[in-house]
């Protein structure tokens, strides 16, 4: 069956139980609404994996069954990086992934997950609910028939493991790293060679030095993948995915055609697993670093003062041309970086001058 | 009429129209349940009190107007710090407010909302989640008919608002300042008179010298208040609240009395709420400071080094003689203190590591 036709028929299906059928609940025999949910994930990979589960057994539980939602790993319906075109058209009505792996549709889409040296979890939060973050993201996925919802964040990243030592801005000159998105540009311009590849790649090409560095998330992943075994450092701070957001896209057409009691429940699962994912990775990864420093007598290293600073400005530089290469770009960009800019004022007085004085005892 | 006695007739009749009736719900006429939310802030007070709203509105959307929950602001059912005693007893069936404030039941409850040098929102979010947090709480509130949920947090607030410059531990000598709980304690042992007073009374008695200085919140409440007309100096950080949560306390027997699917709505909807307070402070915070710096020409200062250091020693014994005081005391300390002594390893290399990172530029 082609693609095409097989999602239609999916899309058309899956709704007809529910036409018209709304109103009385646990008296039905099955749920009225059965969705399915693409994901950029392995099935069950913990943390990103784990939380498109979670979302969809939120929804069935606080629909009382009225709606069941069956996740797909990457691959098992569609591959991982055609999940947005899938749930366009209707192949599933849900998808969970990241909107950085969207900048081939548009460019602007990576500032809905995450911008190198921009905003934190918390603060991408704001900008997202009471900004003109999740306003201007739905403008965009509208034109996709989407809907976007935030679904999840990792907080703030590591910045990866690294057979070379980085004791200045010409350690990165020639390095072979496995850095997506707006962070591997920035290498590119630092000189480095970054490239993609899949997180279950990483192991082995670090290990038979296909690559010299690579980043994933923070202990809790990377712990779980073994990377300290092919690696002697491990540097910090993430600066380019400082609070990464994953997203939901709903199938608008799918949405809609939801009660409203419904629709409510779907966006609000998603709220529910933007907070719980970031509260899981912010109690698992501490645990993960102490193994890690205690077990496995990991080398912890600090990006220099000097490197940091260069790679802000060349970040810089990276988003004045991603910003200047459509309107809506342009428009993306203003909003993000005057929050920003306030947030910064705010945290500086407020988080960072906390966290410091926590830490001055 | 008595208190007791209104309270057991609204209690059971709120409860009765839900009797045995699951089931069909946009079909019906009226709310199935409806409940009443007291809660300890003047009615509609930006922030928190809105969110209570906001609480309310998320719960009969969900339910699809099956449950429908009216709220009351401080003194219009009971009196703000009588809300505890109303919920526990069925006067209402849900209230909002922070945990703190039920020291005189258990001293153990003020590790639910915040402690002097303690977990940030994100942290306390994973504590509470992923950690003990929520479980021991639950605990604690099942002994009074409680199940308390979280329910919303205003992030590291202001050090406060004085009239005195704070340039060593000895200016805290004699100090007058309505600064309520553990930070209170602190201040007392640091030679200060903390006095308690509503958020209403705090702008009168400051500019009248009743006391020499007063925390509140942060800047979008403080400005709110006009505070800054009545101190000369801005102080920060907060130390002594550096993510207070905000609660939600559900009577056990009116949560458990409902269908399960309403169940999962009421408890996922104190999740929203938990993280849109902390979204929206964290967008609006920076928005009113610019205000205060840049209108009013506020005269923001940080506390010494010396005197953060000296404060901490003080926290550090109010901490450990709270958790002499009882074995539930003692039990939750030392889940929070472990939890806090991972976090802060995490937080260092990340949170905190990246904001600097970010400020080098």
């Amino acid at each position: 069956m082609q693609r095409r036709d097989f999602m239609k028929k999916a899309g058309a299906g899956s709704l007809a139980l529910g036409a018209g059928l709304t109103g009385s609940g646990a008296a039905q025999a099955g749920p009225k609404y059965k969705w399915k949910m693409v994901t950029t994930w392995p099935k069950n990979f913990p943390g990103l994996g784990t939380a498109a589960n979670k979302l969809a057994a939120l929804i069935g539980e606080m629909s009382g069954g009225r709606m069941r939602v069956k996740v797909y790993g990457a691959g098992e319906l569609v591959p991982a990086f055609e999940i947005f075109d899938a749930v366009s058209r209707g192949t599933a009505e849900i998808g969970h992934g990241a909107a950085y792996y969207w900048k081939g549709k548009s460019e602007a889409a990576q500032f809905f997950s995450t911008v190198p040296f921009g905003l934190t979890a918390q603060e991408m939060n704001a900008w997202l609910y009471y900004g003109d973050g999740l306003e201007l993201w739905t403008e965009l996925y509208d034109g996709f028939g989407l809907v976007p919802a935030p679904a999840g964040n990792t907080g703030v990243q590591m910045g990866g493991w690294f057979n070379k030592e980085i004791n200045s801005l010409a350690d990165l000159d020639g390095l072979k790293m496995r850095i997506p998105g707006l962070g591997g540009e920035i290498l590119r311009r630092a000189g480095g060679l970054p490239v993609n590849l899949p997180g279950g790649e990483l192991f082995v090409s670090l290990q038979k030095g296909v690559i010299d560095a690579t980043e994933w998330v923070g202990p809790y992943n990377d712990l779980a993948f073994g990377l300290y075994k092919a690696a002697k450092y491990y540097y910090y701070p993430g600066f380019h995915e400082p609070g990464t957001t994953l997203e939901a896209m709903i199938n608008k057409a799918a949405l809609s055609s939801l009660p409203k009691d419904l629709q409510s429940i779907v966006l609000n699962a998603c709220k529910v697993v933007n907070q719980d994912l970031l509260s899981e990775y912010t109690a698992r990864n501490p645990i993960a670093l102490e193994t890690l420093l205690n077990n496995h007598k990991v080398d912890l290293r600090r990006y220099p003062d000097d490197v940091i600073k260069e790679l802000y400005r060349l970040a810089q530089e990276v988003l004045t041309e991603l910003a200047g290469r459509d309107p809506f770009s342009k428009k993306v960009y203003a909003s993000y970086s005057l929050f920003l800019k306030q947030a910064r004022t705010w945290s500086d007085i407020s988080e960072l001058a906390y966290l410091k004085a926590r830490d001055q005892a």
